[in-house]
């Protein structure tokens, strides 16, 4: 493994792998920009190595302190692969394309966030069940106790990884072109905003008379964003 | 390498690799499906292995028949890294979250690529501005030939990678939760659906008077998506 040298608790650990050789300016180790990005974005993609061949996939990450869990099918080839194994959770935000005077200059505004360790799968069905319920309302707050309860299968059936945040990095760009010596050339400049946001919930076609959408979701879901 | 099977030239190969073993209705290998995927999805995750640990880095694609292209600085260690080896390359987008009755139900509506390739650099200068050409009028249509022309040192600072798509799956899902078993559970249940849109471009402070953001690139931006 490669040394990790962290000069602060409030930094994560630098090595080699996360040393960044390019654009400083942007990028971070700092813990609390680690979490606040890992928080903002639920969709993430992790890579896996199987026989030697990466294999990037999307799914949806949630955090309790330096770690980072995410699940799907007990059966999924990916996850029992993971088991044990080094991975990389990416998660990132669109914010806008950045239009420069040059080719060369044109960017993306993002916010991403890149973390490595070693997945672990969780055996205990107590645990397994702590976590899919902390998944559930940190998304949908409130939602788990209202639901049908899982049953002993539906556990069985599910498999919950999750990570100790080794090493991590932040890195967002904001703001106009960084071609300002260039604000002379005739072609239009700036920044086109790329927003994502919640749209109308669509209620399944057969709801019983009388259930809405309950508080506190629904305010979340006003507001155009869960995080 | 793994064995490739393949019914027919509108079909990517099956191997090992990309067999779904799992929710095959939502899964395809169809040549169609993947290439619109690929062009609705400009952002991307590329992961690489660099001495057995994946990485997984953001990055913008765009496509040219079979041939999916993305660049970077040529000082960058990934794209360095990257070149000659395996690769698998993801995009994907968001459109809802599905709430169901049981925690098990839930899921997302989503649309995701996964191509697998070797990356290769594009050595040759003028195959790199023709693709960089390619990857600004892909998505600002006319724009290359407004801007101030590429400079030598900008093209040499510019890495260009590609892969020829060897396999490839997609994976799509759509509609409300599908616990219809459940339909009487008191609980809401159904789609909250997410949107990504282009906001109004920002032009830079210092615009010199009379440059508009030119047609067709505004008819885009109005409408909602460059792709």
């Amino acid at each position: 493994m490669a040394e990790l040298t962290s000069s602060s608790p409030d930094v994560y650990p630098e090595s080699e792998r996360t040393h960044m050789r390019r654009l400083h300016e942007r990028g971070s180790h700092e813990r609390a920009a680690v979490h606040a990005l890992l928080d903002a974005s639920p969709l993430c993609h992790v890579g896996y190595v199987i026989d030697g061949q990466p294999f990037v996939t999307p799914t949806m990450q949630w955090r309790d302190g330096d770690r980072v869990y995410w699940h799907g099918s007990a059966a999924s080839r990916m996850l029992r692969s993971a088991d044990g194994h080094r991975v990389c959770l990416t998660a990132t935000l669109m914010d806008g394309y950045v239009l420069a005077r040059s080719a060369f200059n044109h960017s993306a505004n993002y916010r991403s966030v890149m973390v490595f360790g070693e997945a672990r799968r969780l055996e205990d069905d107590g645990a397994k069940q702590a976590a899919l319920h902390a998944f559930t309302d940190g998304l949908f707050p409130g939602r788990w106790e209202t639901l049908r309860p899982m049953t002993p299968q539906e556990l069985k059936g599910t498999s919950v990884l999750w990570m100790e945040i080794e090493e991590a990095t932040t890195k967002v760009r904001t703001g106009p072109p960084g071609d300002t010596e260039e604000a002379t050339y005739p072609v239009w400049a700036g920044v086109v905003p790329l927003h994502t946001t919640l749209g109308r919930p669509v209620p399944v076609p057969m709801m019983p008379p009388g259930i809405e959408l309950p508080e506190p979701i629904a305010a979340l879901v006003a507001s155009g964003r869960l995080r």
